[in-house]
């Protein structure tokens, strides 16, 4: 039996950590079937023994020392699954550098550390997958390296956090404001007590560091990533958005311009055919243009312990193929290129502009004017409703561009905040995901 | 440069060859870095030399004679492009035995001669790959093979017709019948000119074959699947279909019941919510439901030139890593199982059903009478308009069952039709993608 199994040292049992113990035990029979192997986990570095014992795991199975693992001869591959920067970037380097093959979920190190943990796996001839880093269960790393691999891939447009979605989702559904939403998220535990990382966008912008670093092969770290969050999204933009065809949702974007990068997270208005609209709750999906395969999408749970454990078993299984085959290291760092990184200022899209201004002639000829000079041009006012403020007869004015350069944008908005006529820019929101111009 | 370059033979340059060639082309360089080799595109049999001359192709890369590629050390990989069965079936079957490598697009040949293939692979040690023959760019199989190998496999249900797709979509868009949209289809090249393989489902049938091989471990050939076209959806059936929250798409459904296997297409009502109803137009999807993943759904252009040649040229590049690590045959069939298939009668669905009765009292408790004889529960009994025919006041009757076995559904349809008070069974259609009960 020994020489038919593989042995796997397992860094953590939360909660994606019991989930891939448990998928290793439920399908056992197939994934052995499937790759002629038998998973074994030898270890597992966990604190917490409580965790351990409700999965009647053997107590010396418990480790408390990361040496134990990295010094095993019989582990061959580490599965990291601590979450975080620091141990698990440490730990995943000297795993490598020893030769044992790691699988991980762990998108911070992934993104900021990708260079430094594939210059590793080279040193020491070791694969290093993490399909569970983004999207959760939807397989889009293995699909961008290995699948769509004959394309030049133009666009990736993703929704990559389910916080957020379910967010902006129950917003949309019930016409309630974010701190609502939020909060009943938080206690229905699709929000964390700290919500920052999601509802401010970081985390989406950590996953597409990474799927653009894979699609344009060129290193993109999260550094790079312009983001915005959702928090100054309200129930009247969601009203206006459904009224003109399209839904919010927060994306991340990146695309290849002809060799320079564009990478973003923002919220934006989405056409409501487009495929990513109907990304409903805690849902993910990830939407890539390629220059032969054309419009795809990718959809699934993004988070959640079953379906990030399918991915983490999912990368290793492959790797025990590539052991069978002897054919580790079949996939090295695809970074071999270094394409620079637009400045958020060179992007070009169109906006929603909602603005409430004096309800006196000549406003809207006013703004008008100054987007103008700025070459924004309008594509449409849509609405014009009056509203009394301060004893004052004010008018909203919502408006949406058609395709300009972000910095002329910026600079029209500054100058339009100081016009006299104009109480206050309510919102702007850029629009995504109609034919580019 | 020899050595750093694959020779290839290329059966056939109709529409995806020429793709492929132009994709290799195209997009020459970017592949050479992604794999470290240049494909060269040794040999290329086709007829018609015309199509070579319009694509620079030097004559002498053509020939008419399967041999001078089969018997051509320096062709280590064949691209089958000429569809159909023979003599396709006979190249792959040949070129694996002989040790070369084989990508191929062609559905049929692989739903019905999927066993016979895989041992000629293996007497070869060769790669068989087939990404293309199901969903043209959507990378479904490897999906299937690798990233979601991890999970037990309970449900496939695609939409992998895009004739089909784009006839119920314009029918539902515009309120027209099948018969104007499809002549409309064929003038616009989206249907065929014998349109039988797509609206009949049989093309459909070929490509869940293929999907539930793969995803139940068994092999599941066309002549098991339950085939019904769409030919007799009416734009009343998906007027209620709306009004009932659903849409109408050509189903292919594959299920595994604890070792049974279901495999069937037809037209089906499906919520208007399931990710599957925002498929629209010649678009193709894949959902997949896994034990591990839970919901999943892959999306895209599943059939034209540059699609489909992105699949292959995927393929392509995958076998030459297999080659460059040493790996070839990491794939063998994986059929290794030997499940029953439920005959439909064994099914268990929910029904629509649209009936012509004669406008008296008792007439709806007749008909409930013999589906509740039958095991039949209705949940809901929709619509009751009244009509004339025949100088005869009738009533339309639209009503949807609960979950029934099929055979019991069939034996009370019998006993319906026969019944006095109705005047005819307008249409039968099975609704699918809500929760099971």
């Amino acid at each position: 039996m020994k020489d038919s199994s593989i042995g796997i040292g397992l860094l953590g049992l939360g909660t994606v950590g019991t989930g891939v113990y448990k998928l290793l035990q439920e399908n056992a029979s197939q994934i052995f079937q499937r790759i002629g192997k038998r998973l074994e986990i030898k270890r597992i570095l966990e604190l917490d023994q409580k965790k351990a014992l409700a999965l009647e795991i053997q107590p010396e199975v418990l480790t408390k020392n990361i040496d134990e693992i990295l010094n095993d001869p019989d582990i061959q591959i580490v599965i990291e699954l601590l979450g975080g920067i620091e141990p698990a970037r440490t730990y995943i380097r000297e795993a490598l550098y020893q030769g044992k093959h790691v699988v991980t979920a762990n998108k911070d190190v992934v993104a900021a550390y990708g260079k430094e943990l594939f210059e590793a796996a080279t040193a020491g001839k070791a694969d290093f997958y993490f399909e569970a880093s983004v999207g959760g269960g939807i397989p889009v790393i293995h699909t961008l390296k290995e699948n769509l691999a004959a394309n030049k891939i133009e666009e990736v447009i993703g929704i990559v956090n389910g916080t957020t979605n379910y967010i902006l989702s129950r917003m949309s559904e019930e016409n309630v404001d974010f701190s609502t939403v939020l909060q009943a998220a938080q206690e229905a535990g699709y929000a964390e007590a700290d919500p920052a990382a999601d509802i401010e966008g970081d985390d989406a912008a950590r996953k597409i560091a990474i799927l653009a670093s894979i699609a344009f092969n060129t290193r993109v770290t999260p550094a790079n990533v312009f983001v915005q969050g959702i928090t100054r999204i309200t129930p009247k933009d969601i009203n206006y958005a459904q009224e003109l065809g399209y839904v919010i949702k927060l994306l991340a974007i990146a695309r290849d311009h002809n060799g320079k990068i564009e990478v973003r997270v923002h919220p934006a208005f989405l056409p409501q055919h487009h495929p990513l609209a109907a990304v409903h709750g805690v849902f993910n999906a990830i939407y890539i243009c390629g220059n032969a395969v054309g419009e795809t999408m990718f959809y699934g749970k993004g988070a959640g312990q079953m379906p990030t454990a399918s991915a983490v078993v999912g990368d290793l299984m492959e790797i025990v193929r590539n052991l069978e085959s002897g054919s580790t290291g079949r996939f090295p760092c695809g970074c071999y290129l270094d394409k620079p990184i637009l400045p958020i200022g060179k992007v070009h899209t169109k906006y929603y502009l909602r603005l409430i201004v004096k309800d006196k002639p000549g406003v809207m000829a006013g703004i008008a004017g100054v987007l103008g000079d700025h070459q924004v041009s309008i594509a449409s006012v849509i609405q014009k409703r009056t509203l009394i403020a301060n004893n004052e007869k004010r008018a909203e004015i919502v408006l949406i561009t058609h395709q300009v350069l972000e910095q002329d944008m910026q600079d029209a908005l500054a100058v339009i905040k100081g016009l006299p006529i104009v109480g206050s820019v309510e919102n702007v929101i850029r629009v995504e995901g109609e034919p580019r111009t």
